[in-house]
């Protein structure tokens, strides 16, 4: 499968968004790693919340004083005590947090690695038009639709116009590395994106029919020729400055108004 | 790495049980399809439950009369009305369960796949020594053991010499099938067991502090020549049939005992 078509600004998007009518007067920001989201909760100026969400969940919570802003980063595993990346821990903590808060949006944000063959180059920021698991492989008919999950997000074409931001499918997925199969299945959704909780924010944001935005700041190039792990390291602090900049004027722009005025 | 040797029963567990003196009152049997629970509903006489578990969590809860056996299995997909198997459904509702019903012990239950270097063949029921992932790939430090997030279970040799069942590592992925890295980390960690839910049952068991034990039963041979999905399918009504068998004795066994007694 060919990847060397750059994905141009509002292509790819289907057609007229869900949740159109909704008002946005409550956003619940989710984060995987305190590295990414305390440089957010500064910006924001939020403060430690910690009543709406109990033990024994770890994740960390914190909320704006006009009590519109809300958010939840994953927190340390309890075992590893290393930050808890990965679908698992988003889904479980994107459940409580919606329960609790009750949004009217959900933004999934944090670094991701971006596709060069889709535009992509280290500290870009990418809105999701939808996104897709690479790493649920069900050869059975009707699994095989439930693993790859792939759900469509507030694509937002106004918004990305006016921020300046660009565009494409985010894929999911529990490595941080990538397997051949794992690409095969990234090509087929024609992935711009490449990151590890996205999918199952959606997934736990579809059952409580909240709309879902992606915002991902990229940290490392997956079709490049250097290991993620690595380059991730590398750019992570320059990433989480991006989203610094880039997340708060999202917050921002879509604060009171109705979904159909993203687009 | 050679697997050619078959774990011989009791070998393999790390010494005392932890959760010694926890006596066993109240069981929650977590299982992923609807296939593999009706069997040990009808078997255990329990009765719907709607009050335990609150929309829009789609797992569906039984209990018995006694109010001491929970069984929750993790309902249908509310996008493609499919099963919800993997390891995200299973820490969301493993989550909601053991905060509703607060179990003493929690049982990961249902079908997977055996390893035959480990002695494993269609039909038999195994009782996992530890759980793992294989296929959250992080190669960073500390991360890695996060990714793989091994966490021992109640291994129960005594129960399972009474009851005839097999041992051994349960390593849990997010595809049916597995690939050459899969296989390398599953090698590595001595799986007797593959399926899709357990690592993160036991992730989410340890943030509460529950014991976990895991009762597998086999449906297809992850050494053998045959693709997963076409064992599965053929094998899944014998499985469940097993483990409609072995579940209950396995419940009426752990009940009013303490966990040091299963040892």
């Amino acid at each position: 499968m060919e990847v060397d078509t750059i994905v141009q600004d509002g292509v790819g998007e289907d057609g007229p968004p869900a949740h159109a009518e909704r008002r946005i007067d409550r956003v619940l920001l989710l984060v995987a790693m305190e590295a990414e989201a305390l440089p957010m909760v500064e910006r924001l100026g939020l403060v430690k919340d910690e009543t709406l969400i109990a033990p024994p969940a770890s994740c960390v919570t914190y909320i704006s004083q006009d009590g519109r802003i809300c958010l939840t980063y994953y927190g340390k595993c309890p075992n590893t005590g290393m930050c808890s990346v990965g679908t698992v821990p988003a889904a479980l903590y994107t459940y409580l947090a919606v329960q609790a808060f009750k949004p009217d949006l959900v933004i999934s944000t944090g670094t991701a690695g971006g596709f060069r063959a889709r535009g992509a180059a280290i500290g870009d920021v990418f809105v999701a038009s939808a996104t897709v698991n690479h790493d649920r492989r069900i050869a059975i008919p009707g699994f095989d639709a439930y693993g790859i999950g792939k759900l469509q997000c507030v694509a937002a074409p106004r918004m990305r116009k006016d921020l300046g931001l660009k565009f494409g499918c985010c894929s999911s997925g529990n490595s941080l590395d990538w397997h051949d199969t794992d690409m095969k299945l990234m090509l087929e959704h024609e992935a711009a994106v490449k990151e590890m909780e996205a999918a199952s924010v959606a997934w736990v944001s579809s059952m409580f029919g909240t709309p879902l935005m992606c915002v991902k700041a990229i940290t490392d190039i997956v079709d490049g020729d250097q290991p993620a792990h690595e380059e991730f390291l590398t750019n992570l602090a320059a990433a989480a400055e991006a989203m610094q900049g880039v997340v708060p004027r999202v917050v921002t722009y879509v604060m009171g108004k109705q979904i159909k005025d993203l687009y």
